[in-house]
């Protein structure tokens, strides 16, 4: 079965969560929107699946799993999870591991909420004195809390090596992946003055990246870059150390 | 057994959501944080509770059931769905309604982010004037999305009386009638002028207030009223029709 993905054809965004689950997993995969428009490709095409789904998604992404439509990122990877052998099989495990990634959604929406922080309609140019003061307090406060409670996550375990929910690879330790390498790309100041308390998260990070599949993934065109339109924006304005 | 909520002891907050399933269930439940401090009770306890467990919820609410902590909101409805039947038992029921369920907590977030746009650390009165920009976009766009969204699920189905999953009540449901009566709590001039577009939502509203234990736990001291420390608070100066 070859799944589709729907979800903004010029971002990362929510959508790259997925996307790294299901590159990880080998799983036969199409990214619709990024498809030549007469493939169904485009925004305009996006928005028009969604819309005429019964019921329809709130907002991309959205997964199409042969006649189930699956939305919301973390709704999606639970669902990859369970089978792609992404979590652990257990009722306590898999719920661990959706708690970890709700607390991941949770650090990206602020992320997001640092440039955007009056209404995500608006322009970034039209809230830059409130997103500077917005910038503050995540840099100061919220990074630190977030970014400590997973490298205590990774410290507590005992394990050398092992990630978020232990030995076994989890769709959450992907998703750290994602968050690390977006906050280094929105906060390079931030995060190399941080990184002396990050050892255990940067080393996941690393870990992640050089697995052959995400490897691959990574250096391959299906990878877009980090770009001012998606979660993790580099504005030097909202940065420092 | 006997359940343990932990949450803050003063709001409703994201610990109502989980409040709403466990009354409905009937289930046994403590609330911790509630108790008089010589049984636990209260904020310091509470946070030296977090702390100590290993490993740590990220933040309250956070439910003990036996050996097991479970955290993030959407994360113990889909425990307490699963093990009081407050969700479908098949996988694709179950999805679609965590999927409901975190499109609710999106909205819970913004509904938060509008009176603390800049950070939820700072005090409103340090940014009215964000805030009463943020205000004017959830009023117009957001609440209408959001609301009008749940109001085509409801009528989807055909099925009059029937709930966001069908005939039988599931969690989103409890959650969506709490989401309204914040909005109306908070925003009544603007939940006035929409409601007539909103007939299923308020109607659903309606049908879950009046189940017994629902009806029972609300007008019983476990009841917090709603207030301005928590997630919906009144500042008039925020509604508009």
């Amino acid at each position: 079965m070859v799944y589709e993905l729907h979800y903004w054809p010029g971002i990362q965004g929510r959508g790259e969560f997925v996307r790294l689950a299901l590159e990880e997993a080998g799983a036969g995969y199409v990214d619709v929107a990024r498809q030549p428009a007469d493939q169904g490709g485009g925004e305009r095409a996006l928005v028009q699946t969604m819309g005429d789904l019964d019921p329809p998604p709130f907002a991309p992404p959205f997964l199409v799993s042969g006649t189930m439509v699956i939305a919301q990122t973390a709704n999606i990877l639970l669902y990859l999870g369970r089978h792609h052998n992404l979590a652990p099989r257990d009722e306590a495990g898999r719920l661990w591991v959706n708690q970890l990634q709700l607390t991941i959604a949770d650090l990206v929406e602020e992320a997001h909420n640092v440039h955007h922080p009056i209404a995500g309609s608006l322009y970034y140019e039209d809230q830059r004195a409130a997103a500077a003061q917005s910038a503050v307090v995540f840099r100061k406060e919220r990074m630190p809390k977030f970014l400590g409670y997973f490298e205590r996550i990774l410290n507590s375990g005992g394990e050398t090596g092992a990630g978020l929910a232990g030995e076994q690879l989890c769709y959450a330790d992907l998703s750290l992946f994602q968050v690390v390498r977006g906050l280094q790309y929105a906060f390079p100041k931030r995060m190399a003055a941080m990184s002396p308390d990050l050892a255990a998260v940067l080393a996941l990070a690393e870990r992640v990246e050089r697995r052959p599949n995400i490897a691959r993934y990574l250096s391959s065109p299906r990878r877009i870059a980090f770009n001012e339109q998606g979660i993790f924006r580099h504005y030097p304005e909202l940065d420092a150390d």
